[in-house]
C-alpha cells in the first residue's frame, strides 16, 4: 500500500492544486521578474531578493561552470555545486589507467588534497546593458546581406572590447535576444583556478547511463562539488599553490529537507538556445533534414566507437566522453522528433503562419510592410534544403568529436590566415582574447585521440562527401578521387596521410597552433594540404551562409515586430546562454496512455534497477545502505525512504544542467540535469503535457556526501548539522 | 486534463476498493468454487451458473484449443474466441509467399470461405472424477523408486483406456493435481475439424510484437475467431465438406459495453503450470541453474534465426513462430529472476522451511515421519545440479525448436522400438491413441525445417556437448570427437550428415515414422545412426530421472502432508493444465519506483506507439479511424475513446491464453493473452503488488470487427446489434 497511497495523496494535491496555479512557458530574462507577481504564485520571499540591480542578490550565486552549464555557490569559500555531467571533462583529463576517477570517484579529505579541473573556468554575470541601438546603427539599408552581418558582427566586437577596456580583468559578451533586433551587453567576472573537490564515482554520478538519460523516473546522482580560487588579491588567476578560495557575494544556503510535491520552486541559470520563434520552414526543415541526418550520422560514430572500445579500458577512456555526448544529442533529436509528431507542431505553426498571414493582408499598410515576410522566410528553407547535405559533410568536417586531425589542422592553417587581420575583423575563435582558449581546448581534445577512430570517421566522411551529387561536391574531395575507383582512392589518401602527418606529435601540434601563415604554408603535410585545398570553400561557404543569416535576421526581426501588433503583448526572447529565471512546481505527469509517473523518487528504486553491470551498478556501499535503511536525517517521513530524483513543469533546456533548485524561500533543494524524454520538445514548444524537467534532489546529495563518501566538513562547510 | 482526471478517478475508486475486496490467490478447480462466497466478492449471478455438475453451466463454453490455449464458445454454430498467437500455428500453416495470413489477415465473409486450421484440435471436459486412490494402489512400499514411478505412470495409462472404452470417441486423462498424492481423471470431447473464421493481421495481432510482450500498457489485439465442425450426426470428424457446424452445450453472451476499473472479473481456462508447492531447493535451481542456461540459448537460437531470417520473407515466415516462442519463453525467464530477486523468494522460502521444520522437530512422532524430508529433497538437488548442463542438452538433443532433423531421427528409431511394446507400456508419444498426433506435429514441423538453421543448431550443441566435463560426457558425442580436433571433427560429421541424410525428403520422413524396428535398423542414415547411438544414453537417463522423480514425489506427497498440518487448512493444487477458475478485479500496478501503471488503454496509445515500422505498424486504415474518432458504439464515455487492453490481479499463468475474461454476469468482456512483466513471478509465488494478467478488451475486438474487418455477419452471430 506504500506506493499506492503515496500517488493517491499526490494525485490528490494535484488536483487542487492545478484549479490555483499552473507554471507557465517562460525562460524569463532577469529584467521580466518583478512583472510575474511570484508571491501570489507561491515565492514567499521578495522577487528583489532573487535579482536587484542595486544589491547582493541571489542571481550573484549562480555561475556558468565551463562551456555551457549552471553552477551555484554554496559556500563562502567558493564551494561550487554542478552537475557531474558538467564536471566529466575535468574528471576525464584527471583520470588515467591507474586512477580511474572517473570509475572510482575523487574525494578531497582537504582543500589542500583538491586537484585542478583542467580546462575549466568558471564566470559570473556582473551586469547587463541594452546595446541594440549601438548595434543597429551600423547597419544601412544599402548594404548588402552578407555586408550587414559582417557590419553587426564587427560592431559586436567592437562593443565588447570597449567594455573589456574599461573593466580590465572582466570578460564582456554582446547577447543577440530578438534575431537582427534585440542585442545586450553582458559584463562578466572570469575565473579560471578551478578545482575538484568531490566527484562521486561514475556508478552514481551516472547511474543508469544512456539508458536513463532523457528518462524518467531517474536515480542518477548526477552532482559534483568543485572550488574556485583567486589570487590572494581576489583577481582572477590561472592555478596557483598561493591562490586563495574565491568569496562569492552570495552563496546559497542548502535545505536538508528537500521539497514536496506540488511546492512552488524555481530556478536560476543559462539556458542555452530554443527556437520557439522559429517558424514552420526552420521546424519541418529540422523535422526532415537536419535531425534525421544528425541521428544516422551519430548513431553510426557511437556504434563505431563502442566497438573500438571493447577490448581495452584505456582506449574506452578516451572514447567515453564523445560516446555519451553524441548519444545525448541523438536521443534528444529522436524525443524532439517524437514530440514534433506527437502534438503536430509543424501543422499547427503552419496554422498560426496563416491566421498571421490573414492579420497582414487585412491592413494595406501591414500587408506592404510584412506582406511577404513569411513567403521570403520560405524561400529561404527551399533554397537551404538543396545543399543541406553539402553544408551538413562541411560542418562536420571541422566539428571536434570527428575527425580531430582534420580539425587541427584547419585550426592551424585558417588561425594563420586569421592571425595576420586586425583582432576584430577575426573569426571570434583567434580573437586574441580567445585564441589562448581555443588552442586549450584542442590541447584538452589531443588527450581524446586515437587514430583508428579518427581514420574510420574520416574515412566515412569522404565517402559522404564523394557521394554528394554533381552540382553539391567539394572541391577538395572531388581532386582526391578524380578519375579513379572512389574507395580506393580515398582509403589511399588516408592511409598516406595518417601515415605522413606530424600533428599526432604533440609538441609539433602545440608549435604549429602558434605558427605564422609562412610558416605553415611552407609545411609538407597532408593534413594542412588538405586544410588548405578546403579553405576557399569554407570562404565561399561563409559568405552564403552570412547572406543567408543577414535575410534571415532582418526576417525574423519583422516577424517579431508584427507577430506583436497581432498579439498585442511583448514576448519572452528565445533561450541564447544568458541568465534566466523560471518557475514552477515539483510534479508529476502522464507520458504515455495509461502510464502515471509521480515527481519523487526513492533510492527503493536504485535497488530495484541495479544489476551489477553498468550502468545500473551502484557502489555495494550503496546498496547496503539501502538495504539497512541507514537513512539518517535524510529519511523522507513519507515514503520512508532518501528521495533521489525529482521531477517538475519549470522551462529548461541544455546550459541549464547544474541549475540550482530553489524553494519558496530561495534556499537550494536540487540540482537540475535532464528533462524527461517527452520534454525535449520544449526547445521548440512549451507543453503543459509534457514539459518535464528533471533533478536531483539534495536530500540525496547530503546522504551520498554523509553515509557513502563521509566527508562530513563539506557538509559542515555548507551549515548542514 | 483528460488522463489526469481519469487516473484520479481510478486511483480515488481503487482506494475505496481496496478497503473492501482484494483478490486472492489461487487457481481454483471447479471443485473449490462454491465455497469462496463470490456473491460477497462481487459476483452477481449464483456460482453454480459458473459451475454446476448436474446442469450445463458457464463451463461447458470453455474449451483447449490446440495444444495448450483456453477458447471459448461465443455463438452456438461453434463459433470459438481465442487468442491470435494461439492461432498462430495455423495460420502459419495456410500461409504461402503469395498468400500471407500471417501479414494480412483472413477473413472469412461466409461460412463456405472457412479454411482448415491444419493440426488444431479442440477439447471440451466432459466430467472428473477423484482416481488417488487407484492409483495410489498401483505402488508398494518395496518398490524401487524407479518401479514406483513405472507402476504410477502404467496404471494411470490403465485407467484412461478404461475410460475411453467406456465412453467411445471421448479422450481420457489423468491429472496429477498434488505430486504423489492426489490424481483425477478427466474425460473430454475432442473435435478434430477446426477452420479459421476471422484472423486480423499482424499488425493488429501482434501490435507490439516481442517489444510490449510481457509488458503493460498493452495495445495487441490478440485474438482470433476459430470455428469447429463435427459429423452430420455430431460425433467428432475429421474435415470434411459435409461436417456440420458444432453445436455447443453452452455458449458466452458477449457484452459489448466491456467492464470498468475495479469491476469485478472472473477466468475460466487451463492454465499450464505453477511451483508454488515446490521447496526453495526447486526455485534456487531454477534462479541459478535452468533459466539462465535456456535464456542463453534461446537468446542465441533467436540471433541465428533473425539473421537467416533477414534477406528472404519465404525464409523468415519459416522461423517468425520458432522465434516468437523461444523470446516469448526468454523473457518471461528474465521477468521470473527479475522477481525471485526482488521478492527475495529464494530466502522468504528458506525461512518458511526453517519454521516448518522446527514445527516438525516440536513433536517426536511428526520428526520421526518427517524429520528428513527437506534434507532428503536438498540432496537430490544437489546432485541434480551436478549433471544439469548434460541433461538439459539432451533434452534440447530432442527439442523440436532446435534440430529438427535429430528429433525426426530419434522419434524414427524410438518409436520403433516402443511400437513392438504392449500399447500400455509404450511412451506416451508411441501410444495408439497419442502415436497419428506425434506424426502430425512431426509432419507440420517439417513445414519450417530450414537446413542453414539446422545445421548451425545442431553444431552448437555438439560444441556444448563436446565440451561437457569428463564424468558428464555423451558416449555418442564422445565417439565423434575422439581423438581428434573437437570442431574439426564435429563439422566433419554435420557436413556429411546433411549431405547424406534421406530424413529432409517429406515421403521418405512420412514412411519411415510408420517403419518398424526391423527396417529403422537396416537404415544407413547418419541421423538414425546417431540416434541409435543415443538411445542408450536416453534409456539410463530415463531411469535416472524416474527415480528422481518417483524420490521427489514421494517427498513432495510428504510434505504437503505435515504442511497441511502446521497451516491447518488445505491447499489449492498448483496449475496443471485442467480446468480452473480466478476471479478478481480491473486493477492498476506500481511496476517500480514512481510509476503508476492504470488499467485500461485505449486506442490513443496505439497511434502514440505506431511508427510504422514492425512491430508497431498499425494498418493505414486502422490508424484513419482512430484519428477521426470512428468509434461507433464501443467509444467508452469516460476517456471518449475504444479501450484496448485490460489490466487485472486475477491469477493465470501460461494455458491460460484465450481464456474468457467475464464480468459479474457472467458475460464475456475480454480475452486473457498474457500477463505484466512483474508478474512472470507468478509461477513460484501470487504477489499481490505484482500479479496484474493483461487481456484485450472486447470493446477493441468487436471495433476491429466492425469498422476494420466489416464482417457485420460475426457481430450479428454473436447477438451484437
Amino acid at each position: 500500500m506504500k506506493y499506492f497511497n503515496r500517488l493517491l495523496i499526490s494525485l490528490l494535491i494535484v488536483a487542487f492544486a492545478f484549479g490555483l496555479t499552473m507554471a507557465e512557458e517562460g525562460m524569463y530574462p532577469l529584467s521580466e521578474i518583478h512583472k510575474l507577481d511570484l508571491q501570489k504564485k507561491g515565492l514567499q520571499i521578495s522577487p528583489q531578493e532573487i535579482y536587484n540591480p542595486n544589491d547582493i542578490s541571489i542571481i550573484d550565486a549562480i555561475c556558468i561552470v565551463g562551456r555551457g552549464c549552471t553552477g551555484s555557490f554554496v559556500s563562502e569559500d567558493g564551494l561550487i555545486l554542478t552537475n557531474h555531467h558538467c564536471a566529466y571533462g575535468a574528471v576525464q583529463s584527471a583520470s588515467t589507467k591507474e586512477k580511474d576517477y572517473i570509475k572510482d570517484g575523487f574525494i578531497a579529505q582537504s582543500r589542500e588534497e583538491e586537484i585542478i579541473a583542467k580546462g575549466y573556468t568558471i564566470r559570473i554575470t556582473e551586469s547587463y546593458e541594452d546595446v541594440s541601438q549601438k548595434v543597429l546603427n551600423a547597419v544601412s539599408e544599402k548594404m548588402t546581406l552578407v555586408e550587414r552581418s559582417k557590419a553587426i558582427e564587427k560592431k559586436i566586437k567592437q562593443i565588447e572590447k570597449e567594455a573589456e577596456d574599461k573593466n580590465p580583468g572582466k570578460r564582456a559578451d554582446v547577447s543577440e535576444m530578438f534575431k537582427g533586433k534585440t542585442y545586450v551587453l553582458f559584463i562578466y567576472t572570469n575565473l579560471k583556478d578551478v578545482r575538484m573537490v568531490y566527484i562521486p564515482p561514475h556508478s552514481i554520478g551516472n547511474f543508469g547511463g544512456e539508458i536513463d538519460n532523457w528518462e524518467w523516473p531517474r536515480h542518477t546522482g548526477d552532482f559534483s562539488f568543485l572550488r574556485v580560487y583567486v589570487a590572494p588579491d581576489g583577481s582572477s588567476a590561472e592555478y596557483s599553490e598561493d591562490n586563495i578560495p574565491y568569496q562569492p557575494k552570495k552563496f546559497l544556503q542548502v535545505a536538508p529537507d528537500g521539497i514536496n510535491e506540488e511546492d512552488f520552486a524555481f530556478i536560476l541559470g543559462y539556458p542555452g538556445s530554443t527556437y520557439r520563434h522559429r517558424t514552420s520552414h526552420f521546424l519541418s526543415y529540422d523535422e526532415e533534414v537536419y535531425m534525421p541526418y544528425v541521428i544516422d550520422f551519430y548513431d553510426w560514430m557511437i556504434e563505431t566507437m563502442e566497438k573500438i572500445s571493447e577490448s581495452d579500458r584505456a582506449v574506452a577512456l578516451k572514447h567515453l566522453n564523445t560516446i555519451e555526448r553524441l548519444a545525448n544529442v541523438s536521443k534528444k533529436y529522436k524525443g524532439r522528433l517524437q514530440g514534433l509528431d506527437r502534438l503536430n507542431r509543424v501543422s499547427k505553426k503552419m496554422e498560426e503562419e496563416k491566421t498571421l498571414q490573414e492579420f497582414i493582408e487585412a491592413d494595406a499598410n501591414r500587408k506592404d510592410k510584412y506582406g511577404n515576410t513569411l513567403t521570403e522566410i520560405s524561400e529561404i528553407y527551399k533554397e537551404k534544403r538543396l545543399v543541406a547535405e553539402r553544408e551538413l559533410i562541411l560542418y562536420y568536417f571541422k566539428y571536434h568529436r570527428s575527425s580531430k586531425l582534420l580539425r587541427y589542422a584547419y585550426t592551424i592553417y585558417e588561425g594563420a590566415i586569421e592571425r595576420e587581420k586586425d583582432d576584430l575583423d577575426r573569426k571570434s575563435d583567434y580573437m586574441d582574447k580567445n585564441f589562448k582558449l581555443t588552442k586549450k581546448y584542442i590541447m584538452l581534445s589531443y588527450n581524446d585521440y586515437y587514430e583508428a577512430t579518427d581514420k574510420i570517421i574520416l574515412r566515412e566522411m569522404f565517402l559522404k562527401a564523394a557521394n554528394l551529387l554533381k552540382r553539391n561536391t567539394i572541391p577538395a574531395i572531388s581532386k582526391i578521387i578524380e578519375g579513379k575507383n572512389k574507395n580506393q582512392a580515398i582509403d589511399e589518401f588516408i592511409e598516406n596521410a595518417y601515415k605522413n602527418t606530424k600533428l599526432t606529435n604533440e609538441e609539433f601540434l602545440k608549435k604549429y597552433l602558434n605558427a605564422s601563415k609562412e610558416e605553415v604554408e611552407k609545411l609538407d603535410d597532408p593534413f594542412i594540404k588538405l586544410a588548405k585545398e578546403l579553405y576557399p570553400t569554407y570562404q565561399e561557404l561563409d559568405d552564403i551562409q552570412k547572406a543567408r543569416k543577414g535575410s534571415l535576421d532582418k526576417l525574423a526581426a519583422k516577424l517579431i515586430d508584427v507577430k506583436k501588433q497581432y498579439k498585442g503583448k511583448d514576448f519572452i526572447p528565445d533561450a541564447n546562454f544568458t541568465l534566466r529565471f523560471t518557475y514552477g512546481y515539483i510534479r508529476g505527469y502522464t507520458p504515455r496512455d495509461a502510464v502515471y509517473c509521480s515527481p519523487i523518487t526513492t533510492v527503493n528504486g536504485i535497488l530495484e534497477k541495479n544489476t551489477g553491470n553498468d550502468p545500473f551498478n551502484a557502489p555495494p556501499k550503496v546498496l547496503e545502505l539501502i538495504k539497512k535503511e541507514d537513512f539518517g536525517r535524510f529519511r523522507h517521513p513519507k515514503y520512508n525512504s532518501v528521495p533521489v530524483g525529482i521531477l517538475y513543469d519549470m522551462d529548461t533546456t541544455g546550459g541549464n544542467s547544474g541549475s540550482p533548485i530553489l524553494n519558496a524561500k530561495g534556499e537550494l533543494v536540487g540540482l537540475n540535469f535532464d528533462r524527461a524524454f517527452e520534454a525535449t520538445i520544449n526547445d521548440y514548444y512549451w507543453s503543459k503535457e509534457y514539459s518535464r524537467s528533471i533533478g536531483v534532489d539534495i536530500r540525496y546529495i547530503l546522504w551520498i556526501l554523509q553515509k557513502y563518501g563521509e566527508v562530513d566538513y563539506l557538509l559542515k562547510e555548507m551549515n548542514i548539522e
